[in-house]
């Protein structure tokens, strides 16, 4: 039986490798829907490709190049961001990829739990901003949430006939970033160059720019607390600069159970899209022979306090996460445009968290509310 | 609700960390019977302690000794060969632990499947000597063979609740034994005080210096084949000095699965002995950032040859694996006794399974013929 997909976000790093695992699966997979952000060119090739019903682009300066290059091919073209809610709320699919960067993704995914989807997360601030809001709802409609960051693919399945019950630890493992071994009196001369060069994976510019703060790995935090139902003292991190295991899952007997893989983010996308089954690739194996060596090391916190942020935002709750990702958010696309310096990014975060006050378990529009002001908080700060 | 537990060897390395597991978890598991080798005062000891309602020693001469140390203790009291299959057989117990060292272990198996026992198998000999009659037997009847080999019960651990058809590989880790490092061209100078200096794992005499010349993982590459229904070429050693990662799964989708812990023999125990729960340990648990570093290497079957040794005997099938088996057994004790050189080893195994002729799918009797032609044959070879 093949299975219909929407891919939100399908011009992204997360979605172009989604794009190759369909093509690769063409018998079991097939394109539903597509949304983009502002690439137009390649929604477009994409859309004559892939065949979907229908295509959204966020940016609506674009959506006329998209209408007239899809002219006369029974492809709905829609924009803005009523174009995206609009596609994530489709019903005539069965599986919901959402690997739109950023805060934009929270509402699609809202959405789309709502119209009943299944959803396969990539949009890790979905849960960051309203894990409350979001896992209460999938519980609520019965429908499982499918991780795609490569760490919590790997968490979920070292969880998989195992009882909740008997797990003790949660260990996400991070390849550290690229100033890992960088003295920290060196930091706030880190060009946004710098910081796009991650020594294992191949990302976004936000997410690469996050690795480099090590925010992703706090973001990644939150998101396992969500996804997972645990204590955040139950969430270890440990840095293993080869980023060969993806995670793991410590239990209460003292056993430790790690997914491993090479470092590409075809394999989570694919494991999720096929979930339950498990789908043959003919990629790269894994070959220990060639690995050679795994190491691993404590985190350093006070190196990179965005650890740090991210841990205490989770421990007070409420709104401070969605707080503390707003902000961060826009800051590392303040640091991109030279704005603001590498370093200015935790201590603008930090100070966000001081100075907006926290909602206790909020809803979806009071988040959204929480996104605005943390929006205008930042703007204020750096003008 | 209480397990009540019969230990077939229980005064070697696997029984008395097993009688440790039982120890710390007096209110889950109880001990029914226990059987030894030749410790007569051991026995007598965990006797007195335990309370089993039955005890034997397989040494007939050491018969008095327990006897007259348990008297008016109410617990029965047999010796020799008939004395441990009378144990084995016994219907009152909730789970067998076979941790007999070597060949004796396989009629016990047997015995204990035939009652309808759920056996925890730490003998690896009833499967690499009788592979495919135990695991038909226990097929007909039902009944899982719940391994105990660090190995295997990580592997066990990395299939659950996964599909059969989904795996691809299984990687079995060992630490290399004591001589990964060693030119081959000195191995003929191997002494037995050398060969039981194992690096990583404390165990008993017979198994260390399987460790030492590789067999043992080539023993476990023919357990793990019945185990777990995998074709010899689907089962690769990755030679892994820390002992750390116990063993993994590849699956289909290029995905890994690996389980991890300390070497500490009491975890595979228990997770068999409380299967399919997870019982809470209060011993050290692993911590990454002691460990920093896991290492990999390809295993060199030219320095070590019996792991050839073993996947050959495991392609011809039959009796050639029970033959490898006793061979080695015999070879290994000769070595100890310094009757014969560390070298000699594969040689009299590889000359033993070019003499004797093979049965194809041998019944119980079959095997246990060959096990007599084999002792002969050593018996003859090394007067």
């Amino acid at each position: 039986m093949t299975k219909v997909l929407t891919i939100l976000g399908s011009t992204g790093s997360i979605g172009t490798n989604a794009l190759q695992v369909i093509e690769a699966n063409k018998n079991d997979l097939k394109v539903g829907y597509l949304t983009a952000g502002s690439n137009a060119p390649q929604l477009i090739q994409q859309a004559l490709k892939f065949r979907p019903k229908a295509v959204a682009i966020a940016d609506e300066s674009k959506y006329l190049m998209v209408k007239e290059a899809l002219s006369g091919e029974k492809i709905e073209v829609m924009a803005g961001r009523e174009g995206i809610l609009n596609i994530s709320s489709r019903t005539d699919v069965d599986l919901v990829l959402n690997a739109i960067v950023g805060t934009p993704g929270l509402e699609p995914t809202y959405n789309a739990l709502r119209a009943g989807k299944t959803i396969a997360l990539s949009n890790k601030e979905s849960l960051v901003m309203a894990g409350e809001v979001i896992m209460d709802l999938a519980a609520a409609r019965g429908l499982p949430i499918l991780p795609v960051d490569s760490e919590h693919s790997a968490i979920f399945q070292c969880l998989i006939g195992e009882k909740k019950t008997a797990v003790s630890k949660l260990l996400l493992t991070g390849s550290g970033g690229p100033f890992r071994k960088q003295e920290s009196g060196t930091f706030a001369d880190i060009t946004p160059e710098d910081a796009l060069k991650h020594p294992t994976w191949v990302m976004g510019r936000k997410i690469t720019i996050d690795s480099a703060t090590m925010m992703n790995k706090g973001l990644e935090v939150i998101e396992a607390k969500w996804l997972f139902d645990m204590d955040p003292e139950n969430i270890d991190i440990v840095v293993h600069p080869q980023s060969i295991i993806h995670s793991m899952v410590e239990f209460c007997d003292g056993s430790i159970k790690a997914q491993l893989g090479l470092p590409d983010m075809k394999l989570p996308i694919q494991y999720a899209l096929f979930y339950p089954e498990r789908k043959k690739v003919k990629w790269e194996n894994t070959n220990f022979f060639q690995i050679a060596q795994l190491t691993f090391e404590a985190p350093d916190f006070s190196r990179f306090p965005c650890l740090r942020l991210a841990y205490d935002s989770l421990k007070r709750g409420g709104t401070a996460p969605a707080v503390l990702n707003v902000v961060n958010e826009e800051a590392v696309y303040a640091f991109l445009d030279r704005k603001i310096k590498f370093t200015d990014i935790p201590g603008l975060v930090e100070k966000a968290l001081g100075a907006i006050p926290v909602t206790d378990h909020p809803d979806i529009h009071q988040i959204l509310e929480i996104e605005r002001i943390s929006k205008e908080f930042l703007k204020r700060e750096i003008g």
